[in-house]
Order: C-alpha cells, then structure tokens, then sequence
C-alpha cells in the first residue's frame, strides 16, 4: 500500500481505538448501583484500602502507553502529535494480542524531571506504564526513577521489549548455525535506547563479546568523551577493546545487531564476518542492509524489523506478555531474570529453528501466554 | 441494595470499562496497516498537521475525566483512589450517554501548579478535558488557567454541570408555581464549587436575588474575612444585603438550592419561606431535607439529586451532550451563553411541568442531543 492509501485510511477511520461498558446500564437500578449513589460505597473503600483498586477498577487490567514523542520509530523528535499514532497503535496491540486496556497518552513536553512527575502523577488509575519512543539517555533515568518511585510495573519497551526479542531471535539463530551462543561475537550496531538494552541483556544471558558502535564509532573504555551511560556501556562489554569504525567490529564477528538506521551495513561488511553469519538488520521501515544483499554478501541467517520478509524481530512479541504476566500475578518489577525468561519462553516456541524461521509469527496464538509464564 | 452488596457487586465486577478496537487486526496486512510500518506515515504526518489529530486519532472522540480526589461526592478529601470509582463511572455515563470515550484519570498531588502542568501535559491525545470532584478555591483557579492555555474544551463538571442542570430545573419549577423566573428569591447553600458556579448562572440568568451561604453563614460585602472568591460571590449576589444565619436568609424566599450537606435545612426553615415554596436538596448521597418533611412544611416543589425520588437533579443529564456538542463542531470554550442554551434546551424537553416532574429522566434519550445542540 502506498503512503497516499495509508494516510487516506487513517483519515477515514479516525479514532483506532475507543471505549467499552462492562456493565449493563438500562435501567435506574443500574444507574444506582454503577453510578450515583452505589458509587459512592467504592469510593468510600477504595480511600480505605487503596491496594484494592487493582481489583475492583480500571486499574486491575489497564496499562498506559506513554510518550514524549522524542524518538518516534526511526523518525527522531516529531513531538507528541507525531507519537499519538503509534501509542494508539500499540494500545491495539495490547487488546488484541492480551486482552490489556491500553490508553495512549502523549506528553506536550521534553523535560525529563517533568515526564517523571506527570507519569507519577497519573500512575493510580493505571495498572502498568508502557513508556514509549523516548529518546536516550533521558529515557535510562527516567526509566530507573519511575521503576524505582512507583508501585507498578514500568518498562521502557523500546529498550526491554526489543532486548528481549533479540535475545530470542539470537537463541534460535545460534541453533541454526551451528555455534554455542554464549561464545559468539555479537556487534551491535546503535548505543540508543534499544542498543544499549540489547547490549545489556545478551551479557547478561552470558554473551561475553558484545561490541557496540555509535555514529563516531566503537564503544571502548579508552574512548573520550564518552558519556555516562556510553562510560558503562563501554565497562560492560567489548573485552578484546576493539576501537575503530564498523569494519573494524564486523571482522570475523559472528552476529550483526542492527538498532540505527537504513544502509548502516554494506555487502563488503558481511563478507568480513565470520562463516555462517548471523545479520539482524532492525532499523524501521528501512533496514541497515536488505535481506538479499545481506545473503549473497554470505549471511546464513537474516532478520529484520518489517512483516514483508521473513524472520521478524518485533517488540509485539513481548509487550503484550510482559504487562499480562505482570498485572495477572501483582509484579511490580520486571527483573532481569524476567527478560531472560521470557526471552528463552519465546525462543522455545520454534520447535525447530531454520534460516527462515527463527522467531514466531506475530499472529502465533501461543505467543503471549508464553511470555506471560515467564513473568513472577 | 445495602452497602455489602454493593462492595460485593463491585469487586466481583473489577473494571466497569474497557477498550476496543475500531479495526479489524487479523492477518499480516491488517497489521502492516494500522501498526508498523503503516502507523509511521500517520506519525509523519500529524508530526507535520497536529491539527488533523482531531480527524484521524483517539483525539477526535475522546475526554480525560480527571480528579485529585481532594473533593470527591459529598465525601470530602479522599484521595485519588477514592475518586478513582466515581471518574470511572463517568466515563461509563460518557459512553452510554454520548458515545463519547472517556478514561478515567487520577492525580496523585493536590498542589494546584502540578494539577494544571500534569493536565496541560496529557492534553494532546484528548479531545475534551472534564474536571471532577477538584475542591474549591483551587478549582477556579485550576479551570480558569487551562480553559486559558489549552485549545480544546474543559470543563469542571462539578461547577458547571450543576449549575446548568439547577438553572433548567429552576426554570420549570418556577412555572409549576405561576411565578416569573427572574423575580424569585434564591437561597443557594454551599460556596464551594457547586455553589458558586450556581449563583453565577442564576445571575446570568437574569435572577437578581440571589443570597448564598457557606458555613459561616450569608456571604454578603460586610463580612470580615471573605477570600477572594467569596468576596467576588458577594459583589456578585445579595442585592438586599442580608447577613446572618440560614433562618434569616430563608425567611420569605421562593427557592431553596442546597449544595452543601445532610441535614442543613430543617422544616422550620422550609416554613418561613414564601408562599409555593421550592426545594432543591441537592447533597448527596444525603439530601439536605429529605422530600416528605420538605413537603409536609409546605415546600411545593421538591427535588433531590437521588434516583430514588422524583426530579433528580443530576449532571449526568448535562456533560455528556455538552461534551458531544463541543467534539462534534469543534468548540474550544464552553462559554456562559451556552451554558444558559444548554438549560433552555434541557428543560423545555419537560413539556408539562408538575410538581413531580420539572426536569427530564436521565434514561430520556433525547436529552444528549438537545444539550449537544446548545453547544455552538
């Protein structure tokens, strides 16, 4: 579809998402109890004993997707207006794919302190904070203050979901070709919100030869004017301290992360990896490289961020999950174990992993529940 | 129904709304369409039209009905958990009413600034603002500063609301006693949020005499110690200058308009006023005089804002169709003439009114519409 037919479908739908009744409200007796006066009975136990609203309102099943629209998709800082349509998007995601009361809300400002406070503000009525397309590195603080000043589960999907549907694709891909995931060398390319995750978690899972790149180039402790949060990234992985471009990285790596942006990677970089080598080209709608340059280039096992090829790397197989495990068993905190979980949960669901076929479809019906068992 | 049952009824229940999707999300093009990569051309361009965020988002349809709980009923400072029931039934009565997708929100400050700032923020992705249950003095400020700095309708439902529905139930109940609208003298009970924006309609309405009591007794210009709003009501009413306790202000008045507590008006009180007297004892759950003893001391026409006596005097009956007016024709401010419309149109739809009946049923379908119309 082109863009003239999408936009022309968007304008003809309006609203995406709306609002549904969960009780009957014929009569006056219905009017009484679900409204004035018996609702005042509710309000007077739920002032009493607040922990209760996760069972008896709106709270119990909703999650609020939440953004600045400061790193909207790959289209950077295009404000609120400019994010009101994926949070929208993502509310969907969540009914359909978990059964999740989602309500998008965008943020008419760019102050971390003020994101901070505002989402805190309005955290009672929602039961989990889905934070969205929030630019690094304001998003790792204001990340780590809701996680920590909140009683909900918050998780910046950008980040984790992304983190945790790598580590699966990974997993698979490992299989694939044939060698111990956990030796592999994994070169990811993007030190924003998703790469720096990324990165994280695949140490985490025991992958000690992650190598991480920004547009000036490698990550490594002796780089200057790293800042913090790149100063602990740079810590935490890249233990050959590898310096330089791109190139420098790709020689005989094993695996391709790509997080940043269309064409980062070109036929000659895939050509200096490591036999049988692992490409996932993320950035979207346009790829660090297509799958077809990739494969002639020698890559045996290609992935990306779009629905139109095969193999694809995509946060809906998490999100949904993640908050229905949560909100169904009162976890307040998605941990790392829970990722590593979840992400091995999602792995497991291809019973036999081939180049094509290393991830579950979006439309596989197993996908959240799986997920969600890995949340406790 | 006894307060057990109810609690019962409510956390067997859980949520009372819920969302739903407005698209069809089944196979791969579905998703391409209205999630990635199709949502990233709508993103585009609302980033570049913010105004067509009003056709083609949640936006076009939806209102924040959003409290502090620092008034909530006649329950007082209960916190956000506390409000948290009420505003969800709101968005019950928005939606079953009006069509309208309302969500509930509550703010975990009271402090005025961080009201306006944490409502101002959340602003995009609605198209409408209902405040709620937000205790006076700090309502009017919070209210007047965001119906000044943002472009889309807000409301205070518990100022406005009342006060339109009073007006249209006055405006009937002063034909059921032969007596000319303008000329009654009203005694309005409570100066808080309610009550203030009572008198300040009835005075738009053309009634001069107009007396209004806190709990202090009669607000009038000679009182020591008036804050600035109450020193505004008193320039505004109390033409003959009467001061002291509700007897004194009762004494031959046609009408009575309690917004204020349980029990605040006696019979003897209801015996001094003038001849054909009306009695609007609008406290809930707990009505200032309840019906039979108002009416065995000679009051004519007697309402309440229970659904469990004739003439219920109930907001409900206004800000769903003031809402829908104000989304369907792109109104920005709900100004005092359509307030004054809005009443007009609410009790003409009581074609004969009697003493049982100056104000229509809130199961009266025609109600939403004839609101929405008054809103231009």
């Amino acid at each position: 579809m082109d863009t003239k037919k999408i936009l022309a479908a968007y304008k003809k739908q309006g609203a995406r998402i709306e609002t549904k009744t969960r009780v009957k409200l014929k009569g006056k007796s219905d009017f009484s109890l679900w409204y004035t006066p018996g609702v005042g009975v509710a309000s007077l136990h739920l002032a009493a004993h607040p922990e209760d609203a996760r069972k008896m309102s709106v709270k119990k099943n909703s999650v609020v997707v939440v953004s600045d629209g400061s790193a909207v998709l790959g289209l950077g800082n295009i404000g609120p207006y400019g994010a009101l349509p994926v949070m929208e998007g993502k509310a969907l995601i969540f009914k359909v794919k978990a059964d999740i009361d989602a309500w998008p809300i965008v943020l008419d400002t760019h102050d971390p302190e003020e994101i901070i406070k505002t989402v805190k503000a309005i955290a009672p009525a929602f039961g989990g904070i889905n934070l969205e397309d929030i630019a690094a590195p304001q998003c790792f603080e204001i990340e780590r203050r809701l996680v920590e000043e909140l009683d909900i589960p918050v998780m910046h999907d950008d980040q984790h979901g992304t983190a945790i549907v790598v580590l699966a694709g990974l997993t698979n891909a490992a299989k694939v070709v044939k060698k111990d995931m956990k030796k592999l060398k994994v070169v990811v390319s993007g030190a924003g919100a998703a790469g720096t995750a990324v990165a994280k978690l695949l140490v985490a899972a025991g992958i000690r030869d992650v190598v991480v790149l920004d547009r000036a180039g490698v990550i490594h402790t002796g780089r200057a004017g790293l800042n913090a949060h790149k100063a602990e990234l740079a810590a935490l992985t890249n233990p050959r301290k590898v310096a330089g471009d791109l190139a420098e990285a790709m020689r005989g790596a094993d695996a391709f992360v790509g997080v940043s942006g269309k064409g980062v990677l070109g036929p000659e970089h895939v050509k200096i990896m490591a036999s049988r080598g692992i490409v996932f080209a993320l950035a979207n709608p346009d790829p660090e490289i297509l799958p077809e340059p990739a494969k002639r280039a020698g890559a045996t096992v290609v992935a990306t961020g779009r629905s139109d090829f095969p193999n694809q790397i995509n946060n809906a197989l998490v999100f949904p999950g993640i908050f229905r495990g949560a909100l169904d068993k009162g976890v307040k905190k998605i941990t790392e174990a829970t990722k590593l979980r979840a992400a091995r949960a999602l792995a497991a669901l291809v019973a036999k992993p081939s180049p094509a076929k290393i991830i579950p479809d979006l439309l596989d019906p197993r996908v959240t529940k799986a997920v969600a068992r890995a949340v406790r």
